[in-house]
């Protein structure tokens, strides 16, 4: 046997992702199993289906959460809307914006990108313009609310009405946004409200990768019924999956048991913090962040208004070696944050703050191993006992 | 708050799976959270990786657990190798075979369907025989090995030969198989070897649902690097996939952290005890049943030879009520077991014994559940004091 027991580090999550779970939501993971057809089970299905109608801030009938990663919910949810020979108009200021356009296309759309410089947000006069030039209806327009490889949040109101005016499915990835920036999916209290909307376990949430949640409303699901061919995906067969969360049970896989106790919790944890009150604390941790890093001399990549308070893109400074710093803080101080992606590798860190990382002793600790690591001259001077 | 913490009831898991796991994989599962770029993580992959090469019994270098279900991971073989117009033949003998060819049929293959009654093998001639009318190249031959649905242990050996003489591919279901009977996915020691094969976590192997095994050789691979157009799932892309979980460490999506931390435990698991003495286990417990259950005066569906150990169909005797008995066996004894399903709903039940469920006690547990719900004579009458 040349394979150790596997005991991992402790360490503090400020990366894009995973972040860091609540003990109590570990401790429900780790109840014996029961099958994915026990009432009890179903009975705890149902709950999550409730709490994530409240976290999407929906009343859409259909909304689940799908057996795989974020990954697996952007696909469902492009596999199932759109079909061969669509127009998709994909909004793409950042990696997963790229990803969204590249899986409409592997699913046979006519994808038009709708670009700007990454860090910032795609202005809506750019949607305006594709939906004006498109030959024939636009089946959807796809955005990503929080870009976690640029920290970048994405204003939607504008982009959801030139969508809806146009006729179009508005196709919401709210993986790093849901349950750390204010997002309703229905159109409550002045917002838009989206037609389909994704997002993962593993950021706001608070619960390990593996789930990914989805809420789609009777428009979207009307048109998925109404397809010329099923969707050419069975495992993300959206139709097939409602009818196995629904009230028919009807089976369709084997649901992954723990990672569903997991969800159960860290749903109720989030609805126990409030919707609100949790957004405040990111809001709040990130102030603290930012503070903190201003004093140290960094920069942010992003202008102000449009920094995300759980992904922070902080510019590399001159002469600094992006590596040294990220093997350091792993090595030396636990800590954990992200390389950039794609044109920002090298050029960024991304700080996450996020669910139960976005604490305020993450960031002092992340503060003092970055004042060490990058030789700055410490805040205030450790007192001698007088 | 009107959810409640989630405490589920401790059941004895003797159903088509989920299987119960072992205290250590729940206790592995229930670390921490590291991220999915960290070192000591990608380590702990490529112990995963490595140990899913010996539980296969495969030198493939393209071997991984697809973030999702045995579903997608089924999903994943066909997404892959069948393109659009691929004439494919698939062995149809149950519930697992028919969902293959549906999902070989979303993939735009030609499928042909080769079915027997349920309960019983597929026989090599029809495979024979499809293979010889078929039109044009066949792109793949699919069968599973352990029909979950039916109990049945499908014989592979002529099958793979035939198939590989026709120059097709072989795609071999080995969700409930594997840990559980003699597989291997190389060709050694005689066996014809198969040149993709998929699992779940969840049944033999001892992990909780959620992932799900993989492993391609070259032939294979190469089939998929050659298509003519990428696979349309961006989400269980192989080329990609393979990319991530090798050197390149490319990355794709965020790995369930800790199921994966549970995959690794439960594999250590499945090496400790040794897979010969594993497969033993599997057979010495369904033996004990075997004699358990006659004493009742049940019968089995499947004939002697072709029973599978961890998946025992039993018929429903004449005049007693499925649904009855499953609900007492789960209510006043919390032994789950598993229904028919299709054309075989309410006249079998299926008797799981799989990974850490697969232990006398357990067997004994149920069988005495069963001689008081049905109202059998009991084995051996209770002592009264001398």
């Amino acid at each position: 046997m040349s394979f150790e027991p596997f005991a991992p580090p402790p360490r503090i999550l400020m990366g894009p992702g995973p972040a860091a779970v609540d003990p109590r939501v570990l401790a429900a993971m780790s109840h014996a199993l029961l099958g994915h057809l026990d009432p009890v089970f179903l009975g705890a299905m149902d709950d999550v289906r409730e709490m994530l109608r409240r976290v999407f801030r929906t009343v859409n009938a259909t909304t689940l959460a799908i057996s795989g990663t974020g990954t697996a919910a952007m696909e469902a949810a492009f596999v199932n809307v759109v079909e061969p020979g669509d127009n998709v108009i994909v909004g793409v200021a950042g990696y997963f914006g790229a990803r969204m356009a590249e899986i409409a296309r592997r699913c046979g759309g006519r994808v038009t990108i709708v670009e700007t410089a990454w860090g910032t947000p795609v202005p809506a006069e750019r949607f305006q313009r594709a939906l004006a030039e498109a030959t024939g209806p636009v089946k959807a327009v796809a955005l990503v609310h929080a870009e976690t490889s640029t920290g970048v949040l994405q204003p939607l109101d504008d982009i959801v009405k030139l969508a809806h005016d146009a006729g179009a499915l508005v196709i919401l990835d709210a993986v790093t946004s849901l349950g750390g920036v204010e997002l309703s999916v229905d159109a409550v209290e002045g917002g838009a409200g989206v037609d389909v909307c994704y997002s993962g376990s593993q950021k706001c949430l608070g619960s390990p990768p593996g789930m990914a949640p989805i809420t789609l409303n009777d428009r979207a699901m009307e048109a998925i019924r109404s397809r010329r061919a099923p969707t050419p995906s069975f495992n993300l067969d959206l139709v097939l999956l409602e009818r196995y969360w629904g009230r028919e049970r009807a089976y369709h896989h084997t649901a992954p048991i723990n990672s569903l106790y997991a969800m159960h919790e860290a749903l109720r944890l989030v609805l126990e913090e409030g919707l609100q009150a949790r957004v405040a604390r990111h809001q709040r941790v990130h102030e603290q962040l930012r503070r903190g890093v201003e004093g140290l001399g960094l920069e942010f990549l992003v202008d102000a208004p449009h920094r995300l308070p759980m992904l922070n893109a902080l510019r590399i400074p001159e002469g600094i070696d992006d590596r040294t710093v990220r093997g350091r803080l792993l090595a030396e101080h636990n800590i954990e944050i992200g390389a950039g992606l794609g044109p920002l590798a090298g050029k960024i860190w991304r700080v996450g703050l996020m669910g139960y990382s976005a604490r305020e002793e993450n960031v002092a600790r992340f503060l003092t191993a970055m004042r060490i690591i990058l030789g700055a001259p410490r805040m205030s001077r450790p007192r001698r006992p007088s």
